[in-house]
């Protein structure tokens, strides 16, 4: 069994499935623009994280789609809004929703994909106690997405900002919808409560180890492979781990070359390079490196109350791609 | 039995009932940013409408207060969003939420009103069909205002509009969420199908005059009494009733002044004067008040199967006082 195959298998059911929420209607444009981003592809890491919770306490995994198509449109409506207040201009190698339609409507398609997570969380089919608990816990958590949002950015306007106010950031902007993505998945799979909450710290622990990956990913790839600007977090003085460590390591010259390039938007490539150099220098790339394994070993501990299952073993497949994948 | 004063009572017991959805909270600028707008007043026109539909059918209207606040905070998103949008800087006599806290954040705070929204709805004490139907019925009616805000903005960049694209388009943006206030009142009362089919259709026709009135407001009222910039709606070419009749109407000169002046961002207060007295000249505004009364005159005609109560007599006031006000 392998990790690909699967994930493939389930990314075809679920996108197949989807397409229901993303209907080409009037006014065309309005629905072009939604329908963008959710159609341009992307990994559906956490439509499959609630499948296979779902399966991993003998759940059939057709009834956790329509939680599943809730959780990637709530994803998709918070990468449209954020690519405006960061202002990206890329996205899965293709320009933003607001760079193609505009910012009004690329607010419009948000919103609109807001309204189309809720309606697929209300189709799915669980008792009333069960439903009304997952629409609480997919309200808290959208919430969770919007503070660690917000959080993010005035961490960019701060000269520092320590490691637990950044995992604090990261566990509601990313660990909050990974968390909601394996704990919907066991509820709606009818697990027991141990076995849910197994499955909710799996997931929250998955998001870090997944996010302080992502933005090392950001720091060393390529265009091509990442489908982001290169360096854009450098220049945002976007605080992730890597650059949080590094801050706090940095003396004489290090600091001065932090002072004028981190978080500075006309940062040539060259000052970029140089900054990717000395987070190299500092340790702090190893050192996130090392965070994301951590939170890999806890996510592992965490599920060792399920049992034996298929989904168990992809559960497991799936950290270790969390910090292997190169995009 | 004053309406002002039914408003007033019912607007106090709302507004202490609904701030339990906008405390603050960290990071606090993301919780100002989300509650400066519903803080800073408002009529309150949609909970009224919820709670007298409520009563109209023998329900009691605290039990309305959960959907009433989702409904007052879905208006309050919307107006969020539609500020940054139409680029408006006023709204209800204070810097709009862009203006105060920059668009970030009051993107983020539209999208936290959103999901309260959706909390207070969840927290409606009914059975769960009804639940259930307020809940589907709730999505729909966003995603027609967000296809309303579309069509508003497609129809600035267009030369003509006509009269039914106009009804369509507000009975969009405005009429979905007044057809839904007194709808959800009338289910939340235990109120017979064929009453909440006639607060329905009240609600929705009660929503044009409505929005038809306030577009002839805005180009009629002072910067003081009505809290907008004056003359925005001219100058962003925005297709009101009374523009499109006038459009549709003008000839030589008086279509040469609109093409000079209307949609132009630049227009000078003697423009946009010139351009509301030919608005007169051509019997525009008499028809969009001539208009708005077919409408009080629908909306009557639809609560005409209600049983004579109090609520009733208010929901008749309230049409009168749709017409009447002056901001």
């Amino acid at each position: 069994m392998e990790l690909q195959n699967e994930l493939e298998k389930r990314a075809v059911m679920f996108n197949t499935y989807w397409k229901r929420f993303l209907q080409i209607k009037q006014p065309t444009v309005l629905y072009e623009a939604t329908q963008y981003l959710p159609l341009a592809g992307g990994k559906r890491f956490r439509p499959f994280l609630t499948m296979v919770s779902c399966e991993s306490v003998s759940g059939d995994p057709q009834k956790a789609l329509p939680l599943a198509a809730g959780l990637e449109l709530i994803h998709n409506f918070t990468l449209v809004h954020d690519d405006i207040m960061d202002h990206s201009v890329l996205r899965r190698n293709l320009p933003a929703v607001h760079v193609k339609f505009g910012e009004p409507a690329a607010i419009l398609a948000g919103d609109m994909l807001f309204a189309k997570a809720f309606e697929a969380v209300l189709s799915t089919s669980v008792d009333f106690s069960i439903l009304k608990q997952l629409q609480q816990e997919f309200i808290d958590c959208i919430i969770a997405i919007c503070e660690g949002q917000q959080l993010d950015m005035e961490f960019e306007m701060r000269k520092t900002v320590t490691e637990q106010e950044y995992l604090e950031m990261i566990s509601k902007k990313t660990g909050a919808l990974f968390g909601l993505s394996a704990t919907g998945g066991g509820l709606v799979g009818g697990g027991h409560p141990n076995e849910v909450t197994a499955l909710q710290k799996y997931g929250i622990t998955l998001g870090l180890a997944f996010q302080i990956w992502d933005d090392y990913l950001d720091m060393s790839s390529t265009k091509l492979t990442l489908g982001k600007d290169i360096g854009n977090d450098i220049r945002n003085g976007k605080k992730t781990l890597i650059a949080v460590h590094s801050l706090s390591h940095a003396t004489g010259k290090q600091k001065k070359l932090l002072d004028d390039c981190f978080g500075n938007r006309d940062a040539s490539e060259h000052d970029i390079a140089l900054v990717y150099d000395l987070f190299q220098e500092l340790g702090s790339v190893e050192y996130a490196q090392q965070q994301a394994m951590q939170f890999v070993y806890q996510a592992k501990e965490a599920i060792s109350v399920l049992k034996q299952s298929t989904a168990k073993e992809l559960l497991h497949q799936l950290i270790e791609y969390t910090i292997r994948r190169e995009k």
